[in-house]
């Protein structure tokens, strides 16, 4: 647990000096942070193995998005492509997000952009490479991914 | 003028179809209508050959973001690209966009899902596929994109 949270910390102060190379320095805001621990959580649990402790990141809503090379419609149906594309922990190999950008477009609402890694063996279909777009949304379960466009 | 005027009008009713054949059968919203006829006049001016045309369709704002295989920040620099990937009107082929969803979030600000199909020539890199999601704004200028995320 310690450990845990120690990774946590540093991927959180790594994601802060992210965004603080950014031209204008400026101060994290608490929706940047709000979307990156969303995003922390998110990896902590893929790395876990926990699909279900990952999908926790987006709102639990038949409007929720998911478009990669098709579009899924709504949470469940979602959850159940996780699972199926990823049924075992060697198929889920090793995923991590940089490069995190937030964009705050109004009070509820945000947009992320970064990039993912996904460490993987060439059996279990080998590493993995992506930019995805995120529309973040402050729900009263906190901030969620209402939109995911992965590619 | 007339024959344009026709073309853009049954695009328009075949884009009230498509939404039309929502579970939720509904009347198009002012906000649907509006993110629209804004993809109908890009596609329109792209036919033409017409770059500067079809980027009226973005903010023109540094904080404009266009997402494919790297990420153009800022509308000078999507242009720029935009100019530089398509220099010639054979290069820009004959582009047109399908299955679009609009997904109002706020009242000034909506998620656009659709699809696009460039017909071209082979020796100008042949025909293109892929899905977009673009996030509108309503702004002084009217509806615009200000986040394009294309695959």
């Amino acid at each position: 647990m310690k450990l845990r949270f120690l990774l946590a910390s540093l991927l959180l102060t790594l994601s802060l000096l992210v965004l603080a190379q950014d031209p204008q320095l400026h101060t994290a805001s608490p929706t940047e942070l709000a979307c990156i621990k969303v995003l922390l959580a998110q990896e902590s649990a893929w790395n876990k193995g926990d699909i279900d402790g990952f999908v926790q990141g987006y709102k639990d809503s038949p409007d929720t998005l998911f478009i990669s090379h098709g579009i899924d419609r709504g949470f469940a149906e979602m959850v159940q492509r996780y699972h199926h594309e990823y049924p075992t922990r060697a198929a889920m190999g090793t995923l991590s997000f940089s490069e995190l950008e937030v964009h705050p477009l109004t009070e509820e609402l945000a947009v992320v952009i970064g990039k993912y890694h996904l460490d993987r063996s060439k059996k279990e279909g080998g590493n993995a490479d992506g930019l995805f777009s995120l529309i973040f949304q402050n729900t009263d379960k906190g901030w969620k991914i209402i939109v995911d466009h992965t590619t």
